[in-house]
This record gives structure tokens, C-alpha cells and sequence, in this order.
């Protein structure tokens, strides 16, 4: 049975969704100002494999995933561009859609847009107001924290040490420090609708419970999302829906950790592989997946250079034992699943039913390569069919690696480069016996310019790429 | 004003949707015993297009796209291979996912498997049996085509045509030839569910009433597929639907034409680019997309190597404009809509409302590439941006082309490659001149091997690549 942790009880739960074989599931997405980086990968990833393993389990899956396509964010960078903000985030979106799709991340059922949802979100504030939830206030409508006695229960935070870290914003007009914006009245040339309390527009938190609601119904199921979102976006959202309906809002609360940067030195280098498309051009997914699930999804991910290269040798021994498994036909096979099969069935399960455990499911794909390795090296094609077949067609699939035929830029083209390369050194050498330096030296100087070093070793010339180039 | 062509009026008509800026919508998916090839391709492009530009329009779109992982195919494929239907099938799904992510196609937002749906399927044959619109006969269950007039009007066909084209089965036990099956008894070494008529499977006309109608309620906007479903698949499937609900069932009937074959003497090499997953190897996804979207989607499409290597062709050239674009930092730039942008906006939504007319949007992208062309050789960086911004971020999204920074492998890893090709070339050259032919031959002859053949000009030596080694 499958177990998750639930930040809003602090323990790992036995999931059994509200309606039996059905999940509803809600993942907060992207604020479209940017382009995607390695954090707002993790969520993606980890929460699009999550959603496989229920499919995998039987489940049938309803994952909605919002674009919040306004906030101050988007409108101050649309304004610095001197361009609509809605033409911004279109763009941001068309972006997300390219990462994702490199990603390997599947499209959710629904991707709600935020402005899509202003009546709604309308809706939800005039009601709050009539329960006596909400207050409006100089064109602006708050959330009535003290109405809602379990505010802070998502969180486990006392309202003595919240109201301790509250700033106060002069501009608003709370009737209690811990009060948030359902509703803001308009700013000059900011993006405003109609609304009961004049031109404005919504809140940050409010969205998501219009959104989730709207698509999921009134109680669901899952909750996800990075934890920095905890407090307050999780807390209000919580408190904003549950005051509202009188019913419990989602039943499980799922957090992803936080993507670190660790040492000073890489500092540089991480600014260019902390964009996901640059480190997706360089790695390829299955490495950029590779390392976002190689760690649990609660604990913390640090990011360097280093611990990127490791998966990508670690994808790299996977796609070339899977690639010889090809070669040798045995991917066309069609296999029987006998004990041992059932046994690594059972294993990836036991694994991903405990909290998701991703390391684990990873770790069981590089046995059953070992054993894909030693079963074709012995001639045993029943069982390198099989284990070929659990991690190309059953396992692959759910964590979205080695499931596609790609290579990454690296890789790619490189049997051209590689084979022509080495006729090139053959012919170099040929000529170095000669002392024709004049040639040997001009091609060694033509190879830096485009990044290849050369290194005269007592074994031949070797030869090294500069990726940073 | 979109219009679409009807299949059921035969009219080409302003498309409606029931709820006002809601579409509900069903593609009739794969029958998943085998990979993709070209002609399940279209369909998947084509619909997924259609919806992506639905939502362009500011539509929320549902979109369901079914796998029949049941039907006589599948079984006797299974049996073949000697094992489970449904661990053919999961294959064969997983397979699937591959392609559509090759081919950019995104998930629908429900993409429901038949097994998944026999108690509702179930439920509808109980349901149409107390309603006189089915009899059981010999475990069987049997649509009763007589007691539903208008059967046939989707197909536009009267019943004494459909007659003298119908072959009975001595093994089933109609009432009336044109009668079909909703449940078929289960026979020996078959798959089988319980059912009040004892074990069974579905027939093959019923998942898709019951699929739809689970996730898009009785009556809902579109329903498509290729046209060869047109009969009796989809009148089979209206008939049945609309017996048992007295509702209207889908709306629109959408269909697109179909692949064909021309001319005998590519027999052979169609045999390879028939498989998706190779065409996509060869030629990327840009190039599979432009040649199914370069027609219309009522017309049918000659699949020959000729209009897939124009297609590269044609692809490579708006690749090399954008490529150049982002040389030249005018993606970064962010673009105002002025009237320019607002008429091309206005051609792109003008082609596409007007059925769906791909080939013109398509041919709208060449313009707009040349216009960056010749904006970028004019420097006129603005002009420029929103050439670049139409294709790759509104009308490329919408397409699915030119949207991802993808190479084909004819193109990836090439600049390494033929970096490094054009100095073994120029140090071959100068052994040329010194009559080095010992050198020289076997620098030919080990490209050879590898599939390149060159050619000494006198304008220099040229090479080619043979792509079908």
C-alpha cells in the first residue's frame, strides 16, 4: 500500500483517496515571468512521475497544474520590457511548454490560467464576505485569519510567532497584521478587472483555491507543491477554502525540498546549468532527471557541476547497455513474467510505495542493467529480454527515463564525429612519423578552435571536449 | 468565426460549442497491437493542432483520446508472442507515449483505456436492453438497428445499401444483418469479464459511447478520427448512444483523410518511413508535422520520399532563418503588437477559422520567414523580433512546429562533424597535391565504410551522407 508524507499531520499516511481507483490531485505551477530554471524542474518532474505511479498503481488521475499569469512579478518585468503583460506571459508559457517537453514531463489533464479564473475567484471572495470571512477594505477585500481558528495548523506555526515575522505594509489596510489580500484594488496602468469592489484584481493565494475547486471539486485529494510554498500560499489557501465550504480542502499536503547551491566555487558554473533548456541542451533528460530523482523528494537536492556529470555517466552506462540490448535484438522480444520478473515488479513497487522512493526505483534500474549486462554477455536472452523490457517498458515509463531513444546534444551525431575523427588522428600520426609538422601542428591548432584539445600520450593521441565553449 | 466541415450535415458550419467558451471533444485513439506508423500519425497531429488552437482562441478545451486495448488484433497478436493481452497492450501503450512525445503531440487531457470502462459499458448494454434497442441471443448482446430510424444518417447511407455490402458471421445469432455486437461471449484462451449474460468482452463499437460519455457527459461538442471510422465505427457509435439517452450526441463530426500510397516503385522505402519512430529518426519532428499539416485535413496525403525529403527541405530553411535570429540575440528581444503584427495575427486566425486550413497557416510561417530574413539583412531588428516571436511563440506553438530547439539527427552533432570533415579534407587536398595517393585512397575508403562518399570537383571535394545504411 502506498504511503505518503503529509505535512499537515507531519507523518507518512497510508493514501486512500476520498472516491475508491480515483485521484484528484492539484500542483501549483509556474509564475510565467521567466524561463524555467532547475528549481521549478524539481516540481515538475517529481509531481509528473508521482502522477505516472498512481496510473501505474490503477489509479484513474485528475492532475491539475495552474500558470499564475499575473502578479507583481509579471507586470513589473512587462513593464520594463514595455510590453502587455499578458503578451509576457504568454511567452513564458509557450517557454514552459518547450522545458516541459524536453523535460519529458507530461501535460497535467488541466493547466488552468489564473486570469481564466477571475470570475470564479469573484465569486469565492463575495461569498467568504457574506460568511463573515472576509472584509473589504479601501477597494481592497482581506481574509479574516482570526474567523479561522485552525489557521496555522498546515504549517504548525502558533499565531504568536507568526504575527512575530509579519511586516506591515502601510499601503493595506488590515484589520490584523496575519490578514491577506483576497482582493486588490487597481494600481495605476496595472491590469485590473470589474469586480464588487471596483476595478482590481486577485490575490496571490486566492487563485489556487479557485482553480483547484473549480476543476477538482470542493474536497480532493493531494496538495503538491515545493515547500517554500507552505506559508503562507498553502496556510491561506487552506484557510480561504476550508472557511468557505465548512469541508476539509485537500486530504494529503506533498512537499518537494528545495534545490541548493553549495560551495562558492561553482557558483559561475551553476548559473549556466541552473537554467533547465541550457542544461537540458548540454545533459540531455534522462541525466536531468536522473539527478532531480536520485534524491527523495522532501530532502533537499544540491546542485554542482560535479553531481551533474556523475548521472550523466550513470545515463550514459544505462543508454549504452540498453542501446547493446538493441543490437542484439533483444528489445523486439516479447517476455513472459515469471518469478523473477513478479520479484522486481514487487521491489519497484515496495519502493515507490514507501513516500515515492525515487533513489530506490533508480538504484533497482541499475541492478536490472547489470543484469541485462551479465545475461547478454552469458547468452541469456529470455532473461535480458526481461530486464530490458522492466526498464525500458514498466519502470522507464513511470519515472520518465531511458523510456525515449534520445541522446543528448554530447551524444548525438557523435558516431559521424567520432569515426571521422579517428581517420583524421590516423593520418595525423601518419604524418607526424614523417615530421611533417607544418600539417600536424595546423590541425591540432584548426581542432582548439573548436573546443577539441589534443594530448600525444605514449597510447596514442587522445583528444578532450570543451562543453564550455 | 471558426467553421469546421461536418461530416454528419456535409456542410461546412459555424462551430458552436454547447456551453459558451467550454469544447468538449473525442478523438478515437490507437488500437495499440503494434508501433505508430504515418497513419495513425495524422490523426494524432491533426487533433492535437485543432485543440491547441482552440485554446489559442481562448476555448477550455477537454479533449479524450482512447487506447482499445481490447479487440481481436490485440488477442491474437498476444497469442502469437505467447503472452498476456494486457502485457501487450501496457507494451504497446508505453510505446505510444514514445512516438507522441517524438512527434510533439501532447497528452489529451483523459486518454481512457477500454478495460478501464467495462461495469459503465456494462451498464449502457443493461440500460438499452429495458429500452428495446438490444437483445441478448446466445451469450451475445446485439444493437437492434431497426428500432433506431435514423441509422445511418451519419454515414449518409440508406439501409438497403448497407445490406448488399454486409457478410454474415454463421457464428453470431442476429436478428437482423446489420445488427453489431456490444457483447460477444467469451470463447476458449479469450479475456473475459463477468457480465448478466455470462463471461464476455465488449464489442468493439461500445468503449467509445461509454468512454465519452463518462468523461464528456451524453451530449458533447466534437467527435473525431480518421474516415475510414466514419462506417460503421462511428454510426454504430452515435446509434447507440443516442438510443440510450434520447440526446444528441456529438455535435461536430470532424474527420481527416487518409494516407496513401502512390506508385509502385516506392513500395520498398515507404515500408521504412511508414514506422513513425524511423520517419521521426531520419527526418524530426518538424519535418513529420509539416508534411501531415502541408494538406488539408479532409484531403488524403500521398506518403512518398519525395514530399517527406521536401518537407526536410522546407523545414531546415525556416530552422537555418530562426537559427540565425537567435545568433543575432533577436529572440531575446521582446516584440509590441502593432498593426503588422495584428494582420498577420489576423491571416493566421483567419486561416485556421476557415476549417481548420493548416496548409495556408503553414504557408503564412514561410512568409513570415522571409520577412525575417530580409529584416535581419536590412537590420531592422524590430521587425525582425516579431517575425521570430509569430513563428516560434504563436504560431509555431499552435502547430506544434518550429517550437522546440530540436535538430533532427541528419542535423545534431553536424557542426562537430563537419568541423572536423572539413580539415581531414583540406590536410587530404594537400597530400592530393603531393601525390600522396596511398594516403589519400585510404582516407576514402574508410569514409566509405562509415557512408560517406566523396566527389572531387573542381570546385573542391564534396561528400555525402548515406542516410539509408
Amino acid at each position: 500500500m502506498l504511503r505518503v508524507t503529509n505535512t499537515y499531520t507531519g507523518r507518512k499516511e497510508p493514501f486512500e483517496p476520498l472516491e475508491d481507483g480515483k485521484v484528484k490531485m492539484y500542483v501549483c505551477g509556474p509564475t510565467v515571468y521567466g524561463l524555467m530554471h532547475l528549481g521549478n524542474a524539481r516540481p515538475a518532474v517529481v509531481f509528473d512521475a508521482f502522477r505516472r505511479y498512481l496510473e501505474y498503481k490503477g489509479y484513474k488521475v485528475t492532475m491539475v497544474q495552474n500558470f499564475t499569469d499575473i502578479d507583481d512579478k509579471i507586470i513589473n518585468a512587462a513593464n520594463a520590457a514595455g510590453v502587455d503583460f499578458k503578451r509576457y506571459a504568454d511567452r513564458f508559457i509557450a517557454e514552459y511548454w518547450i522545458d516541459a517537453h524536453l523535460l519529458g514531463v507530461r501535460a497535467a489533464n488541466f493547466h488552468p490560467r489564473t486570469t481564466d479564473y477571475v470570475p470564479e475567484i469573484i465569486d469565492i471572495i463575495q461569498r467568504l464576505i457574506a460568511k463573515g470571512h472576509a472584509y473589504e477594505s479601501g477597494g481592497d477585500v482581506y481574509f479574516d485569519v482570526r474567523s479561522f481558528p485552525k489557521y496555522g495548523a498546515l504549517s504548525h506555526r502558533k499565531i504568536d510567532e507568526m504575527l512575530s515575522g509579519v511586516r506591515v505594509d502601510p499601503t493595506e489596510h488590515k484589520r490584523f497584521p496575519l490578514d491577506f489580500a483576497l482582493w486588490k484594488t487597481a494600481k495605476p496602468d496595472e491590469p485590473s478587472w470589474e469586480s464588487p469592489w471596483g476595478r482590481g484584481r486577485p490575490g496571490w493565494h486566492i487563485e489556487c483555491s479557485a482553480m483547484s475547486m473549480s476543476l477538482l471539486g470542493e474536497s480532493f485529494d493531494i496538495h503538491a507543491g515545493g515547500n517554500d510554498l507552505v506559508f503562507p500560499h498553502h496556510e491561506n489557501e487552506k484557510a480561504q477554502s476550508e472557511a468557505l465550504t465548512g469541508k476539509p480542502f485537500a486530504r494529503y499536503w506533498m512537499h518537494n525540498g528545495m534545490l541548493r547551491f553549495s560551495g562558492e566555487k561553482m557558483a559561475k558554473s551553476v548559473g549556466n546549468i541552473f537554467n533547465v533548456r541550457e542544461a537540458l541542451t548540454r545533459f540531455g533528460k534522462d541525466t536531468i532527471r536522473l539527478f532531480l530523482l536520485s534524491k527523495h523528494y522532501t530532502s533537499p537536492v544540491d546542485l554542482s557541476e560535479e553531481f551533474l556529470q556523475e548521472s550523466s555517466r550513470a545515463a550514459r552506462r544505462v543508454r549504452d547497455s540498453l542501446e547493446r540490448a538493441r543490437e542484439l535484438g533483444v528489445a523486439e522480444k516479447f517476455v513472459k513474467a515469471d518469478a523473477w520478473v513478479h520479484e522486481m515488479e514487487s521491489r519497484f513497487q515496495e519502493a515507490l510505495d514507501d513516500d515515492f522512493n525515487t533513489p530506490m526505483a533508480v538504484s533497482l534500474i541499475f541492478e536490472l542493467v547489470s543484469e541485462l549486462n551479465s545475461a547478454l554477455d552469458k547468452g541469456d536472452e529470455e532473461r535480458a529480454a526481461q530486464a530490458y523490457d522492466l526498464v525500458v517498458r514498466e519502470i522507464g515509463p513511470v519515472l520518465g527515463l531511458f523510456d525515449l531513444p534520445e541522446k543528448s546534444t554530447e551524444e548525438a551525431g557523435e558516431n559521424l564525429f567520432s569515426g571521422v575523427m579517428e581517420i583524421l588522428l590516423d593520418v595525423r600520426n601518419k604524418l607526424r612519423s614523417e615530421k611533417r609538422y607544418e600539417i600536424t601542428d595546423r590541425i591540432r591548432k584548426r581542432l582548439e578552435e573548436m573546443g577539441i584539445k589534443l594530448k600525444d600520450t605514449p597510447q596514442g593521441t587522445k583528444f578532450t571536449l570543451d562543453h564550455h565553449g
